[in-house]
């Protein structure tokens, strides 16, 4: 891994010139290259560079292996639209609006198209925020397969997941022919991203449902302090950090098919924590949920966190050992979710818990073998997984001229 | 206005010591003072100052005239106990759980008890986050002088707000007995604050309904870049700060009844934006709506944000001329609202908004004043108010004996 070049971040207001009474001013800024701070997936970012640029471009998507920021907004959306050029020229935009926005500039060169007649081509409540490590992570569906012909070309690997043990889906809050994984630094920007997206894809594609998320749960950076999940616990302690080149390859990135080579699978889980019951429950109870000891995160019978959990010290239905490789043939996944609070239900209960995402290099040897496993685990008293999705995420966007999804709809395009 | 006492943030992980298998250490450091960095409502926090306390104790309550934080849980509850000196001793304990959160303390001395068969006294998502200037305010609502004996007690200038023109409420996000504001510039701390707040007064109150609200719209800080909401306008370019000591007197602190003064009057509105269709409008009918640019935030005809807005210059529906205290016989309120973005309707929009709140000292002469004038505004296109409810925010908690809601309930308490 080589140092990068590092300017400092562009700020939105910087690159934008708009004018005073809707004119626009400063469109050659705007259209012009903005300095980039990082490359590749594998930079640890410092808080000094918190309000920096993610590289748009690369052979992997940004935003797997990028170390995670602290807010999500996720969209998973469904296609209205039947014309498979319409649809093509809607990832090429977003494609664009992508690459643009992820580098701190608005949609659109120019500064709003500078027409008051016109709807400007950005929404602008991101102007004169900072990129904030903004990456937009784009994956397709199963059902995406039943449309534009593309049956031939939907990845064994994409399996429908299968109903299990404590299930409760919401088909409101599940499935979706696209997803954009929105991750910033800051919330406005997440939001602004989605939102953007969706009104370049107004008439072809309409949010099927979407997540806010905060205080991520799952770090991909070794070094930094583990955050805590809302059951206190730290969270993310033994995950694939965003500099393990090897595990990457063993077990995120996909090989296959064609099209998919450098690509992974996702899967998106909203799991609701009854938090009040939790909270009524003795810390020993806790700690012996997790096979883990709620201050330190040391594994039982070990002092630190980092310590080699030894998993015959854990009781049979800890979920540190059902969910370790080591119960599950080796199975490992990329973990990178938030934690959600999406108000209250009409019982007075905090509607929250951990909107669960992981990536990983084949949906049927990761997260249904962990989760088939977790079937017993002693944490199903204290949740319940209430939304469901499965996405195929393609490769990395790799130059400028390259557009989301090329590798799946180029051929007939 | 003096300087105060500036010492580095505590972090919570300093503050706490916690055993790494169930043990309680460091009981005596959690019980210890906390030094708190700022004290009084009228300092402007610098960046290096993010993570730091805000004092709890004071004339009036943090979280009105306190610099707007980033992030914002605003929770109402109902209270189910019927016994008052139950109730009485809640406010006790949401008091002191308070004063430990707002200095970046886990509740409860000595680390969660120290007992590994208890609960413990601290649900520990927060633990080693840093104090984040988070504010907790309590309010009273309506419903509540209806309880406990209070009738005569309820302040006139605490009216239920009328019906207004185009008011679609749902009372499933409206009113309540009480409630609390918390705000912090991480939202795991302010989640953190309304959680243990709610656990602790299980049996006593429930949450009937509870917002989360990200990119705070209004700055009470006059020289802080405004904040633009998610139409993409600067938003509380023209409002009261916290070092306008005398337009604080005149228009926010209450100077009745008894047990009010200092106080203050909470309006809190969830405002649906209709998103889809303002993002169609053109920038000139934007404009034209709020009668101020979109990039710079000048009232018409004006070069400057903080230039002074000519009224007649503006069209006769725009927000501001409406809103505007010229308007409105002088009527003053401060604006202290935050974006939402809650997930998507079952139509496929995002259900975003504009969680607005405002203080004033007298609800009749604040809100309802503007607000009835606001019928005419061109927002209302594009707007709707969802919910609605109003508070009587009782003085400061002025030192370590004193307690929230005292000079209501002391008397007989
Ligand atoms: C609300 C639900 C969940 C919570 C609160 C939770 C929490 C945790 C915690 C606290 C740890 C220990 C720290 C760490 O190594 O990250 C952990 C580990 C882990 N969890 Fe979960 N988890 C949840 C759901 C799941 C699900 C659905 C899966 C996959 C199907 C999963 C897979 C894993 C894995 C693979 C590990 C690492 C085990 C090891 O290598 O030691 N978790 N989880
Ligand atoms: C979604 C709803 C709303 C939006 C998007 C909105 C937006 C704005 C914007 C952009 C400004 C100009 C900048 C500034 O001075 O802060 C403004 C000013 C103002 N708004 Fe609103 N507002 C909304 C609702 C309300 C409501 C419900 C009230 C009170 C009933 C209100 C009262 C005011 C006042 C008093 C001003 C300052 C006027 C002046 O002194 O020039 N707004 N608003």
């Amino acid at each position: 891994m080589t140092d990068t070049d590092k300017a400092p971040a562009p700020s939105r207001r910087a690159l934008i010139g708009w004018g005073g009474a809707g004119l626009a001013l400063g469109a050659a800024a705007a259209g012009g290259a903005v300095a980039l701070t990082r490359e590749g997936d594998d930079l640890q970012p410092t808080a000094a560079e918190a309000g920096a640029a993610v590289d748009f471009h690369g052979t992997h998507q940004a935003g797997i292996a990028t170390p995670v920021q602290d807010r999500l907004h996720f969209a998973a959306f469904d296609v209205t639209t039947e014309d498979r050029a319409e649809f093509v020229q809607m990832l090429k935009d977003w494609t664009a609006a992508a690459r643009r926005m992820t580098a701190g500039k608005a949609v659109g060169e120019g500064a709003y198209g500078g027409l008051a007649e016109a709807p400007p081509d950005d929404t602008g409540e991101a102007l004169g925020l900072k990129p904030s490590r903004l990456t937009l992570t784009l994956g397709f569906g199963p059902s995406l397969f039943e449309k534009f012909d593309l049956a031939g070309q939907r990845p064994e690997a994409l399996v429908d997941l299968p109903q299990f043990a404590g299930d409760n889906l919401d088909k409101n809050r599940s499935g979706g022919d696209l997803c954009v994984q929105a991750c910033a630094d800051d919330p406005q920007v997440a939001v602004h991203a989605i939102r953007n997206l969706a009104r370049i894809g107004f008439g072809k594609v309409v949010i099927k449902w979407s997540q806010l998320g905060f205080g991520k749960t799952s770090s991909t950076t070794p070094d930094a302090q583990t955050p805590r999940n809302l059951m206190g616990f730290k969270d993310g302690t033994r995950n694939i950090a965003g500099t393990e080149t090897d595990r990457l390859q063993k077990f995120v990135w996909a090989e296959g098919p064609g099209w998919m080579k450098g690509g992974s699978y996702l899967v998106a889980r909203r799991i609701r924590m009854h938090i009040e019951t939790w909270d009524r429950t003795s810390l020993q109870e806790q700690e012996d949920v997790f096979g883990r000891d709620k201050g330190e995160g040391a594994p039982v019978g070990k002092a630190k966190e980092r310590d080699k959990p030894f998993l015959p010290a854990m009781k049979p239905d800890a979920h540190v050992r059902l969910a370790h490789p080591d119960s599950n043939g080796g199975a490992t996944i990329l973990r990178r979710g938030y934690s959600f609070t999406d108000g209250t239900d009409g019982l007075g209960r905090l509607d929250a818990g951990l909107f669960f995402l992981a990536y990983m290099k084949d949906v049927r040897e990761g997260f249904i073998r962990i989760q088939r496993h977790l079937a017993t685990d002693a944490l199903n008293e204290y949740i319940q997984h209430v939304g469901s999705a499965v996405f195929a995420v393609p490769p990395g966007v790799r130059d400028k001229d390259d557009w989301w999804g090329r590798t799946l709809f180029s051929k007939e395009a």
